[in-house]
């Protein structure tokens, strides 16, 4: 197959390892830096990727594009890719939900751009256990955009929403949990009880406390985005008539607990509930 | 000690397991049939408990009484044993939030009744493995009612409502786990995805999938008490703080398949996704 030419929006810690590796040892991949911060920018020439400048050079030169974004600018991402005039196939390997999924792929199709769905289970792709899910007509196309990288790509059919789909039945456990956690572990500390919950927990397995407060802690970096990640999931739910309101207060959970985005260094479970207490104003 | 009298309100599967533990081989135990059903007589009496016939009577002989009943039915039990003029210990042992916890005990002890707190984890109490938890400054004399059974007490305070608050931040997870994996699999089905999710899930823990099918199916047998259960739980979060939606939703999956309760054997994953699938009407 010959070399092709693939758009990266944006090199965040999750797209710079899909840019990777789509990069391989044969294709080239183009980012766009306008608008971008220094840490975009860090990531982007670390991994060798072109500088397109802006996102209409990126669509003019790409052959495929792929959007990985935090999930409340999907449709954003998308708006750019059909204004600056792309013709070629689009990828939203975002954490979204299939309807949204299904109006982005209305959307630019009708630009005369071929969709592809893509989720992503697991953490950046530098080593494996990462695995890119793409559905759509095209998908077979674009899993061979990837070489021998550690990222796997599975093609899950034809239809436009199942990547999207799976990525949220999956999400829904993992980071709804460690949400629920988070939630048991301020109320046992607000209600007194939280080393009798521990002694309890310790009955049935002996590293669940320790367990769940490293997950409550580290999680705290990545909830400014999980917040709308479990938005989705929550119109996920409903959208297959089951209650959405598991998420809906996950994402209350992420909203409070934003505030560490930047933070310096993990913070204290003492820290993390003080901001779990602390009502977000959005529920 | 002497030998006590000790009231069960009601034999139900848990309470009947409490009443037998109480019993040993020095206590009576007392149930009161009238308006009991049959299934509840019989495990009265295999459990070898006196029958006092109305709740008046074994308010007169009893110097403690259990309440072990589902959640809504605790106020009514409460203001049963007032009524009848009752004088001594009442431990509510429900899964009741604290702040219902202490509406009862405020009413109980107006009454001239000793209150103290009680919270059950784990099953009926047949073998090792479950705690009856205790709080407040009657719960050390309460726990010398048990003798060498296999229930474990635990005496975990003077203050009413820690033993209600332990019983709900264990359940939250316990039980609001195993209605959102309930979620989650109809969510799948409903979207296509069931048995890709089942491949991702097995990478990371091949027995993942057929656990999550027997918790999601065996449950349903427990439903029509666990809505309840869930409620009282969103209720603790909420007057903790902290968002109170996830036992919101858990208590609409347990509503949804509360039909179950008297099924004859445990339904298939696809008749308890087919009554997830129906709206209670309640949220």
């Amino acid at each position: 197959m010959a070399a092709r030419k693939i758009g990266i929006l944006h090199p965040g810690q999750m797209g710079v390892s899909i840019a990777a590796n789509a990069k391989g040892e044969t294709n080239r991949v183009v980012w766009a830096s306008e608008g971008r911060g220094s840490d975009t920018k860090r990531r982007a020439d670390e991994a060798g990727l072109e500088d397109a400048g802006t996102i209409a050079r990126l669509c003019a030169e790409c052959d495929v594009i792929f959007s990985v974004c935090p999930p409340h600018a999907a449709e954003d991402v998308a708006a750019e890719v059909v204004s600056a005039g792309f013709t070629g196939t689009f990828v939203d390997a975002n954490a979204i939900s299939p309807d949204r999924t299904s109006r982005i792929a209305a959307t630019v199709k009708e630009a005369g751009i071929t969709f592809v769905d893509g989720g992503i289970v697991g953490g950046p792709a530098w080593k494996p256990g990462t695995v890119l899910y793409l559905s759509g007509a095209a998908a077979d196309e674009v899993a061979t955009c990837f070489g021998d990288g550690p990222l796997e790509v599975a093609v899950i059919g034809d239809e436009i929403g199942r990547a999207s789909a799976l990525k949220m039945c999956f999400a829904a456990y993992t980071k709804g949990t460690t949400a629920l956690l988070s939630a048991i572990l301020a109320t046992a500390e607000n209600l007194g009880v939280r080393d009798d919950l521990y002694r309890q927990w310790t009955r049935g397995d002996a590293g669940f406390p320790e367990q769940t407060e490293n997950r409550v802690r580290n999680v705290t970096a990545k909830a400014w985005r999980f917040a709308g990640e479990m938005d989705e999931i929550a119109a996920t739910f409903r959208s297959a008539g089951l209650p959405g309101e598991f998420h809906d207060a996950a994402a209350e959970i992420y909203r409070r607990t934003a505030g560490f985005k930047d933070a310096p260094e993990t913070p204290s479970l003492a820290e993390v509930i003080a901001a779990l207490a602390r009502d977000s104003g959005d529920v």
